[in-house]
């Protein structure tokens, strides 16, 4: 966990100090459950009216399947050609994503949609821009036998990973039933979760340190409030716990010119009319380190977003220091990027 | 913790274990900081793919903060006159409410709105049917100084504690200023959170046990899915995540004869005519045990919300049978209530 682990001990003082309460049940016994255990530490906020909470400050989970996931989550073989990996598209150091407007998968095909970060993906209430997947585990599965993407498929990648006696060992270690697709999956979702990014100054200041954020960041912060921007981008995440259309005060696709099959949102996953143009929100976190922006990566800057925002959901036009002063407090939500073990294979 | 805390050991042992990394970040050094942090532990889904995901099964906390908070919790002096807890209407063994369509406060007063569970709140985006608090921390202002509630006030709240040397004592021993208003909120929010449910029949089966539910349960299940239940009424809480109207399909308010401020919903909180009969969509967790229902407890059976909800919010008729699957499924997402070690003072 490089960076990360060098801080550890303390935490993991706190968390296994005697002090604490155990409220754990429902252990059903199965090894699975316990090895796939996982938990999210919470700093609860010295600023508890606002509509924004810190992000966990830490994360835990059995160090082995992190350890796994995180080799998997690096390894090309896991695609058709061996030449792709989750990383490649989600690359963590660089903000969890691969800076491009559309991912380069097997190859060299592009792919349809602007790939969203990894970094905090746990915490959103469901996965791909338009939710398909309830959960990091069922994301996993997407990817890996896209033919646009990994181009593979899980019997390959079982028969791989169960035929590498690292692999096969480590599984063997952690569950009864050893290599599965499920347990890959299980592996991939576990290190995912850890990839959270706290210590932003912007969580810095929710936790009571009052000179963390400038003063131009606070007031970005409220005119942010004021705007309306909160009203979808909230919660912990500063966004990924709603749906929403994009275009509410106005047809930002024919303004652009068109529509794409990436542009239908979350009718393609309901069927339902009503959600054309329908899309999870998108966390702001590390929103600095992402772009280009939007499904279809229609904008290049912070500024260009705050604008199409501004117009296109809120129906009000920024002047140029107000774009300005919110862009000041989306910087300020840029944490601290996760150390990871895993390499290219 | 009574009965939760006989099975904490085993539950201890996973979290403390050297197995388990821990990517805690950002201590900022701070006593307070430490002392209310607190972590949910989860199980991962066997079924990652359904819309409801198992609630946490474990809740991890400063031992000493969670039994001050439980103790203030049950504690009548901080009412206007000594006879009204939190407890008074949120009992935990009652299902976290009063089971009573408006609570009693202060001096005989009745209140405006059915009070809602604290059983899982900590789960909850936002507190109150309007969601007028983001946190447990901010919802606890209220009650103690509304005059038809608790009918106190937070100086004399902190005064009482003060000069209690119990209260004192424990309060020194965790935070550097003592007793304060923010300090005993936080205790009381530290102790809500832990009030997690898990081991529901519909938990268990999630997690894989495949025969916890029965066959009835199970197409309840299926059948609130397909009837469209479901949009509002899932994640970890089965609600609790999003704001809806109350009436999509139909105007329930006039049908049922007028409105009332508590109607108003979070028009209240936004003073935006668009939210008005907007409610945050409660947790179906443990329905079973919190009629009456609807915030103007105006449904007394599982049966009649289940109808007035599919006419009002699905605009469609559920037969009998239909009606009876759903309420069998409802039943199957009551969990384990914790012990709490508090009693009236």
């Amino acid at each position: 966990m490089g960076a990360t682990s060098l801080r550890a001990p303390r935490a993991a003082l706190l968390v296994a100090a005697s002090l604490l309460v155990a409220a754990c049940v429902g252990d059903t016994g199965a090894a699975d459950v316990a090895v796939t255990r996982f938990a999210y530490v919470y700093a609860p906020s010295a600023h508890p009216d606002e509509p924004i909470q810190p992000l966990p400050v830490g994360y835990e989970a059995n160090a082995d399947l992190v350890r796994l996931g995180d080799q998997l989550f690096h390894d090309k073989g896991l695609s058709g050609d061996g030449t792709v990996a989750c990383a490649s598209c989600h690359s963590v150091p660089d903000g969890g994503d691969d800076g491009l407007g559309r991912s380069t998968g097997i190859r060299g095909q592009k792919g349809g949609i602007n790939a969203p970060t990894v970094l905090n993906s746990g915490l959103n209430m469901a996965q791909f821009w338009n939710g398909r997947a309830e959960t990091l585990e069922e994301q996993a599965k997407g990817p890996v036998e896209h033919p646009k993407e990994m181009g593979g498929s899980w019997d390959a990648v079982v028969a791989r990973v169960a035929a590498d006696p690292g692999y096969a060992g480590a599984f063997d270690a952690l569950f009864p039933d050893g290599v599965t697709a499920d347990n890959i999956r299980a592996a991939i979702a576990t290190f995912e979760r850890t990839l959270i990014t706290p210590d932003s100054p912007f969580d810095r200041w929710l936790r009571g340190e009052d000179g963390a954020l400038s003063e131009r960041q606070l007031a970005g912060y409220q005119l942010f409030k004021a705007a309306g921007c909160v009203t979808c981008h909230q919660g912990r995440n500063v966004g990924g716990n709603m749906y929403q259309v994009f275009g509410v005060m106005g047809d930002y696709f024919e303004d652009r010119g068109g529509e794409e099959e990436a542009d239908l949102g979350r009718v393609a996953v309901t069927h339902d009319e009503g959600d054309r143009h329908v899309f999870r929100v998108p966390s702001l976190r590390n929103v600095a380190l992402t772009a280009p922006y939007f499904h279809d990566a229609s904008a290049s800057s912070l500024e260009d977003v705050v604008r199409v925002m501004a117009t296109y959901q809120l129906g009000r036009m920024l002047d140029d220091e107000e774009t300005a002063l919110i862009v000041e407090f989306l910087k300020s939500l840029t944490g601290t990027i996760p150390a990871t073990g895993g390499g290219a294979r």
